[in-house]
């Protein structure tokens, strides 16, 4: 389940980023908030353009970390929250979740899917 | 030298990444653009709550990752542009840099004091 907190940070503007784990130590990527769907069936769908670097490293080993934020959603202190997404990660090159994106945004060469294997709201 | 666009990126609301590299693979925190401080020699000062992790992987593997951008600032497609900075981390306790930061954020434990390596412009 993704916490309500969590999809109203995707309704805000902002850059979510994604580490991977490569050979040669993190990587780093981001998109927009904008960019991400979800499944029916609460996978994070993200067009990846380049991300190349990701998807080497996403071949390798499957675990993903996911950040994201914003000020105008409430946090534990006030205004301001965040999150950290642990998830497993695949590159979609066709199929449904592919064409759907596809439809969106035709830039993309592939689909970044991510199954959440827990979130944690960081402040 | 710091980029004149990623200036205007933290003057913007939002969120920056910082990854670190673990024998467990990548860790990945996140902070707000206006915690984020430039001292006069170049470097990003950034107050650290927790981050205990990512601590812990700068004593073993100094280098760090950064990702922020902002839909208010223009890129290379219009608006909305981001940037990856490379750079070398060290946790700071003392001395005239946590000084200066502890004065603001009067709940950090340590100042984060990035090096910066590269910047390169994403989108």
């Amino acid at each position: 389940m993704i916490p309500e907190k969590l999809l109203e940070i995707l309704k805000q503007d902002g850059v979510v980023a994604i580490a991977t784990s490569g050979e040669d130590g993190a990587h780093l990527v981001n998109t927009w908030h904008r960019y991400v769907h979800i499944s029916p069936d609460g996978r994070l769908l993200i067009p990846a353009g380049r991300m190349r670097k990701t998807e080497a490293n996403v071949a390798r080993n499957p675990n993903v970390l996911l950040t994201l934020g914003s000020s105008q959603v409430e946090g534990f202190h006030g205004n301001g929250t965040g999150f950290l997404v642990e998830g497993k990660a695949a590159f979609i090159t066709d199929g449904p979740d592919f064409d759907f994106m596809k439809a969106k945004f035709g830039w993309m060469r592939a689909t970044l899917a991510v199954t959440i294997v827990s979130t944690t709201q960081t402040l």
